[in-house]
């Protein structure tokens, strides 16, 4: 996505440790009229997949589900939780999500109640970068026995190789920017 | 909002703790289109007030914000984050927040590159209890010079009186219910 390419080679910093920054539209200020270019041009790729519930984790990737779901007639959004809440009860699905960021292991669980075998599911969040999050997801809609029909990633960093696992694994990966490489705190995008 | 109080009454339940559990429509999963209609119900309500940019506090708040902005000529959002993240750095307003549903103290933060006395603040946030995380927001909100045009709150717990707090403080706020008691278990709406 050509708009998405060259606003992440404008507005993006790279921090030490492989960190792409970009807080001005996506990740701490969110661009609500850019989410939904976002939105259709994911709607464009999956096109001919069934997508009745779009699924994401918080924090980061709820504002962006929220906007997509739009463009997928309005989708309900399930966002996972990262840890049990007292809010948070009755039949859960759990699984472990070490972050890349964060330098923690969450817990993120999400209630059957919202994620049944009923359920085709559209994945939507901001980054795939080594595929941790993502197999924790993954690992949700397996256990709620729902169906993934694809994930969708805004930016995706090849040289982490989330992206090879989850293709390999024949799942149906879109992300609208591969970044090649950040060495030297630049931004090298295919 | 007369749809909302419907909604709440339908499938709100009561937890221990007086913990209101909406968890189908907007806390857990969302209802797009009808976070659509509270986005059009919240510009209706600031239609006098000068609004810039959203500004919420991880996580729930996030999706609600970002559906909301769309009814206010695409406000950029800013989402305050719960902690000093890896990926967070440069000249931070920083306040501190106590979570009436997590028993948890956090040290909430946002970017001052996002925040500035040049902004018009509305507040979006799905619930208003005893007013902590209100509070905090408004800290940031001051601490980086901006303008706090107003709140609107999707749900406001009166019994826990931070709505009063803010009122008296001379502050607009908008509740689009506003929950009298959850003594026994029971919804009781105004």
């Amino acid at each position: 996505m050509e708009q998405l390419k060259q606003r992440i080679l404008e507005d993006g910093t790279v921090k030490p440790g492989n960190v792409l920054k970009v807080d001005s539209f996506l990740n701490h200020q969110i661009d609500i009229a850019f989410m939904n270019q976002i939105g259709a041009e994911f709607a464009r790729r999956f096109a001919g997949s069934p997508v009745n519930k779009i699924l994401t984790i918080e924090a980061s990737g709820i504002g962006i589900a929220a906007i997509c779901a739009q463009h997928f007639d309005n989708a309900p959004v399930v966002f996972a939780k990262k840890s049990k809440s007292l809010n948070l009860d009755g039949d859960l699905c759990h699984a472990r999500v070490e972050s890349f960021t964060h330098k923690t292991v969450s817990d993120v669980v999400v209630s059957k109640k919202f994620l049944s075998p009923d359920d085709h599911v559209l994945v939507i969040d901001d980054f795939l970068a080594n595929g941790n999050a993502a197999k924790g997801i993954i690992d949700l809609v397996e256990k709620a026995g729902a169906e993934l029909s694809g994930m969708g990633f805004i930016i995706e960093k090849a040289f982490q190789h989330g992206g090879d696992y989850l293709r390999n694994a024949g799942i149906r990966v879109e992300s609208l920017a591969i970044i090649e490489s950040l060495d030297n705190c630049e931004i090298k995008i295919r």
